[in-house]
């Protein structure tokens, strides 16, 4: 069920204690992909799941701007703090549980919001607010996984899968020519970079070439499964805290 | 132009300095009208703008849950606090200031946002981030706006032009038998009521059965061209802020 | 009772749960009427409410500084930021409730704090803190209230009536010649204009001319009996929170 | 002049750049006196200093209510926190500062306000905002400055000095039974009490009946002369930041 | 016991709910004396006090940066705001009193921290998350106390005995060239200056000469002493709030 | 250069722009290593890297309490929320760049810290104040890092090189027996737990019996090393933003 569509008297019907927040980020993804990549990936993911999934699942609006201040070099780009998303999200889940949707699977398509959910998920589940859990849908869709850029393979095959008029085809050439092989600037295992802009130059990295429809179909299938089973997870977990020790 | 499927090489081309920020609300709107009324309104008075002035607009994802507590007895109802929300609307608006996009229309669709976004607006307008200023469209609808209520027969009307299947026809009878007729209880020009489950038993204020498909084009024509006027006077007013008298 | 005077003894002998807390601002009201107008104002109103009413009413003192920078173009006017003014209202009078006066009118003399008094209501209101609603006099003073400008003839008459030393006669001419005709300045029922020196030239809006010391004489009772009704109203309310709809 | 009866006329024609902020609190000052003590005592000395002096000084209104929680067990005492506190200060002084009142002495009446009005005077200083420094005037008597308590022998003589009607001259004698001889319970120098309560009955600690209106006519002077003098060495001084060494 | 050294099952097994926690400073301590002295003193103060006290005492870390802010002119010297100062040992304590170290006495060694932690001992009292009591181990040696300067006898006699290798000796007649005679510059008993650098040459107060090894060792004996006093009065103290009054 | 023995006018008299800023936490590591294993083990890895470096670097007192509410169920394990942390660690470095130390590495051995010293570094170096990059030793000791758990091989291995006498080596069994396998509890990529207690009995996760000291020698080795390299890295830097794109 999604809220946009949904009355309050539908939700009063429902009887789950399940939610999914989308969580995207509008940003710059190179010259050939929207900046609602995020935004549209996570919303999609999310929307798969609640109907895969066998339980009665809330879908709440998705949050459209996120942690990505850095790729503020690139026009378009938009962020906010890391402070004020935490809070954003907090109390958007925070308004739900007030409601019984306390077990909550924040869909996650933005890299740079996954170090500020885990705070918020951590915060809402130690205060007995709500048990809410990330999930950012490129790190469970198996060996492909490993091939996450930034504009690159992993996301223009999704978009290429569910909106394929946004993919810009006849930019994909200069998209790959301008792109970074790999994120950041690593010396002994720390990031000397803080802004995509220092390492590449058209805030792409990974070939996007490599980001068919079929390939994106494939993404699509995996990432709602794992979702699904996240939720499955999610709904059974016993959330009381542990005892103090000694 | 929209953010969500443009790419930043797009709105790099772009000449302008002004962008629309739609602001809505996912919270009740009785038992005939969606959780998502006030995002969708506000979204779609955005775009119509954004087709109908003849000058170039970038169209900022909306924002869709904004300050609501208001209706938090009402199932589904979400909301973050009055600080998180101005927080939130101000860096999403300073974000896109830093690329240019600085004469900004915040395009509201919720009557609880509009402290806050006044407040914001003058804050990011007195720092000289941005020049911003709040547009809530049911005030800016003629003698309609007299009419406005909750779930009534405005936003009744607009959904019904705009996504028709949004407003259940059958629940119309009882929406109209559990609404209240005005907003708030009053003594001496004080509200003595915060939340509107005081003072509405299923939400509504306003009778949603005058709430036609026809009147919802009336009120889009009427909105979307009070819009258009309003970007035209933020384009062109000068922005420096007055001299210390004396 | 007013606590300047009183002593603690005094309050704990005192059996009400009633307090008025004034709220002004120091502020510029045009060449002619002194910075404290506001101050002035809020609290000789709920003055005369104490002693008007039949209740037991405690009289906190007045907050001197409110949401002003509106004005901050002009000499001498003080203010702090709107979040910092909630707070400090807030937590005053969430000292009051400490000590049982739990039901608070706060008596406001000045349009830039309205917003700010609602959300501070709001707040204690729905955490149970206190139930506290906010009066702004020239708001509940009958068709008079439709003449209310800045500077202008409601509060040159009230004023006139209470302190006449204050107002300068010699200079209510160059009041007049300077003065707007209406506060902002709007398009699509949006205000363009953060700054009263936008629009002012001399600070005032509204004719101060039109502001007899009879006309003080007859704003003062109007807004005196307002005021003792809504303590009556507060003093009589369930403030009990509705359940949870559904 | 006084802010109050001032226009901003009066205030762009007076060249200063001197101000003083008297601040209080209301709190319970024992069975005798009353809870707005530390209000009139800063307030009165403000104006006899801005009266005597040779200098131009505005006087800013009177911040009401200020860090009292260590009174919070008796009726009527009000507080904010700290930092709420601070903020308020800090903005209301540099709100002067933005007219060119930016040498500012704060005039202190309530010794649970030291800390917080050195760390706001700091602050202000430091980022070059405005020169602010407190001054608390039973710190300044003299010899009489040892026989401070609460409510005791300076505080008690004042008042007779100032508002004779405010001491309750029939209560001294229970004032003094239930008083404390001193502030506080103390081992190895530290102070293990947070709450008056902790260590007095009735609020008061030393002996009121030792408060004269005589007594109270030289405090007055002695308190009116230091803070003349103080206004001058903060006229005069260099408030430039020193260089940094090495 | 030390929690540096000790294992969670150690602290498990010992039966107290005593603390010390040590909070210093790293700044400058003039030519002579290095950057860590408020640490090493506070620190030691600690570590004797839990060694010849018969009760069971944790010792917390040492918190090695504070309210320093006023020697920011000379190379070397850290701080943080008073702000995020008490956050830090706020909500340090809070976790010790977790899991029941609720009484705690925090031992510091620098003067600029003295106002901030009382602050944060009354907030964790009031709230009853812990009772915690700010000692400074120079306001503790008897008649030293009076010779208290900034680099002056007191320290360096301490760190004399502590750490003699600390001490520069032969940069003590340069220290003692430069030294100011006493801390800040007075007008009417307010403080003029805000930084060190304003009243002191090379940051030194008081005679560093005076400061013998010897001497350290009473001082050392007076202030552990005196700690072991205040651990045990804290140890036994009724903790609980006073009743409200009348 | 340490701060800790160091006079300001020896930092003065030192010619270098770069610091070392160790951070632990404490916390629980299993019954067989002490809470202060992360303090520890950071401390020791940024004087080693100080002295093996050809360069000149400052390294600043040891930052002793971190991120580490996941362990708040073990005794003795202490914490501040990660916004404290952020500010804290923020305003420390803030206060070394005021000097000219701007190019800051910032050691750490807590998992738990990361993400916050990422978030505080971005903040340091896109707002110009200083550059600064975390370094986490364990992941930067070749193949070793994959052994990482918590209390485990590692952890164990370097303190048993360190300070042989804090590795409880009677203990060793137990802490093995009560061992987790690894972090967390994971479902699709996502950890569904927030405390280390939900999936470790003891607190330990990874084989402490595979903490030799020989092991020790290779990671103290290989981690000082990298902190080498890495201080080259940093030290030679063009830490200029990038320019805006398009």
């Amino acid at each position: 069920m999604k809220l946009r569509s949904a009355t309050w008297t539908d939700v009063a019907d429902c009887e789950t204690d399940l939610a999914l927040v989308p969580v995207g980020s509008t940003e710059q993804h190179g010259p050939h992909a929207p900046l609602g990549t995020d935004v549209i990936t996570a919303e999609t993911i999310a929307d798969a799941a609640t109907e895969r999934s066998d339980r009665e699942i809330v879908r709440a609006p998705t949050i459209p701007i996120g942690v990505a201040e850095e790729h503020r070099q690139f026009p378009g780009t938009m962020w906010v703090s890391a402070e004020t998303f935490r809070n954003y999200v907090h109390e958007s889940i925070a308004s739900l549980a007030s409601h019984g949707l306390d077990r909550v699977v924040i869909v996650n398509g933005h890299g740079g919001n996954v170090a500020a959910l885990r705070e918020v998920g951590a915060r809402l589940t130690r205060d007995g607010t709500a048990y809410a859990v990330p999930f950012t849908w490129f790190d469970a869709v198996g060996d492909h996984s490993s091939d996450m850029g930034h504009g690159g393979p992993l996301e223009t095959a999704l978009l290429a899968h569910l909106e394929p008029d946004l993919v810009r085809e006849d930019r994909l050439e200069e998209a790959r020519a301008g792109a970074a092989d790999g994120w950041g600037e690593w010396v002994s295992h720390a990031n000397l970079a803080y802004d995509s802009a220092e390492f590449t130059e058209n805030g792409v990295v990974g070939d996007p070439g490599e980001g068919s429809a079929d390939r994106g179909a494939e993404l699509y299938d995996l990432a709602t499964d794992a979702l699904v089973r996240l939720v499955d997870a999610v709904a059974e977990r016993d959330v009381s805290r542990p005892d103090q020790r000694g």
